[in-house]
């Protein structure tokens, strides 16, 4: 759907007032979350696109050990590596599609610092359900882990009360939440993401592990105007639900395994034709070939949920490389 | 001055494609500043303002011990202490006008990891020439420490090429040059900076200490833009120039005394009057109290120029409080 124009013109607005420092507490944005949200104020810290609380928590905490899925969202290592933490991974197993189970609580014990979760996870799209990850919050909390839940598509999910984590918040300062404009708002360009916690301390180093001004004034102003726009947001929740089931049934029908893909993009198993990405990107269309995910291999791929036009012509596109395919073999 | 008014108009015609990626490795601002520095495209990270290139640097080499001046720019500090690094001062002095002096070379030795260098110090305006940081350069690299340039105020100098190491670059793998588009392009609230560097594996490593988006979309277009405003520059150059000697013969005439101030800013000494800055807020203007800085007191205060308007307004005020001042005394 693009930016909603209302952001667009908001930004145009503030151009005038990049010759001033952007505010380094981003007051105005983080009274507008704190009502969005739900949360305190105090809850709160803005960032440069989500992957700045990501680099930002790894440098407070400087965990030596840490507990991630395989696959999941390549940041979290990078994050992590940047203070030589060592990272153990749960492997996330493709006969469960992907899911965790009860014996990851058996992984966290005294040596674990931090726990990160992506829920729903990239790139599988799939859920823990948060009255698992309570039980994941108060083992950790018994062995002084950390959690950091990442909750970046959780706006796309169906009945997100079952699985977001936020009503923890105040009972586990052993706990953040990560969130992002990027995803629902269509803007990764300009870079605006926030961290939920209510660990004080905990916010207050973060503030001290960068610079005061990581978001810019153009950042604040769109995030502002943004968390006004029930309308966009509501039809964009609309839309990735219509195009993504669009997607999906049209997917199965040619013979890919779907799994998870509770997110804004579809998870899929192509173990009935190789190098599907190569021959796609030569009719112009690149899907996100997973070959380099830990844990996967080169029959999985995302796709992204875009819109009607885009998914159309994406469906064309794989039916003619599987016309194709059957062609030469039957040749 | 304000923003060029170019660059405006090329924020407002990028604001559409928000609705994606940055280009991680920024290039066409790259090849633009290539030309613009003429260096090697090669030498170049951008970031997302120049404080954000100090925090990677500090991860990037996690020092153990630095040497820095006092007084100097705050964020180094901020930055190495997030490593834990340890920090000798070498202490300016007053009666040495607040420049570097040759046992500066002294305090290098086999446990100094890093010296950072503010070319002009902030807030002195004090600069050190080339042949003495080539001086530096050398000790430094027959003691495996790396050496941190902050040129973020350069463009504002006479005669630049007598105090910037850049020439220096090639020869020197232990040397970092940070610039900032925040002060001649005035625009801090888009943050845009980036860090020049002969030391390619440097380069790559400060890419995996933070997220591969750091730096907007509009910021990278505002800079490709702004680096061709050669009118815009001059103008602004010579504003500073002609502004900054209005202020400081009339601060001089008013019995301050000036040091330094080589940069946008007069950086003073006000032991004729106390709590300049209180009686100036009260006429609602802001001056910057150094009294938080090490080796300063209250007495020194950092002084924006501004347009003619506002440094006129500046010279009307401080006359007004010097005057009720005399009044009280004499009373």
């Amino acid at each position: 759907m693009g930016l909603p124009e209302e952001v667009k013109a908001a930004i145009r607005d503030e151009i005038e007032e990049c010759d001033k420092y952007p505010d380094p507490f981003c007051r105005e944005l983080v009274s507008a979350l704190s009502e969005y949200e739900n949360v305190d104020e105090k809850y709160l810290l803005c960032s440069n696109g989500a992957a700045e609380i990501i680099f930002r928590l790894s440098l407070a905490l400087k965990p030596k050990k840490a507990l991630i899925f395989a696959p999941t969202f390549a940041d979290y290592e990078k994050a992590l590596h940047t203070v030589e933490c060592v990272i153990e991974y749960y492997l996330l197993e493709e006969e469960n599609e992907f899911c965790v189970m009860d014996n990851f609580l058996e992984k966290i014990d005294k040596d674990t610092d931090i726990i990160i979760i992506c829920n729903p996870n990239n790139p599988t799209g799939q859920l823990c359900r948060k009255d698992f990850l309570k039980k994941v919050l108060d083992r950790a909390r018994e062995n002084n882990t950390f959690v950091m839940v990442d909750e970046c598509f959780m706006e796309f999910v169906d009945e997100p009360q079952d699985y977001t984590v936020k009503e923890f918040l105040k009972y586990y300062e052993n706990l953040l939440i990560l969130k992002a404009f990027t995803k629902i708002f269509a803007m990764p360009g300009l870079r605006l993401g926030y961290g939920i916690t209510s660990n004080y301390e905990l916010i207050e180093k973060m503030r001290l592990c960068g610079q005061d001004w990581s978001v810019s004034n153009l950042a604040q102003t769109a995030g502002i105007c943004a968390l006004k726009q029930e309308k966009y947001l509501a039809e964009t929740k609309q839309l990735i639900k219509t195009e993504k089931k669009y997607l999906i049934n049209n997917l199965e029908k040619m013979g890919f395994v779907i799994v998870g893909s509770k997110a804004n993009y579809v998870f899929l198993k192509a173990n009935n034709i190789a190098q599907l990405e190569k021959k796609l990107l030569s009719k112009g269309i690149l899907i996100r070939s997973c070959s380099n995910y830990i844990n996967l291999n080169a029959e999985f791929y995302r796709v992204a949920v875009k819109n009607s036009t885009d998914n159309k012509r994406l469906i064309k596109a794989i039916g003619e490389v599987m016309k194709n395919e059957n062609s030469n073999d039957s040749n």
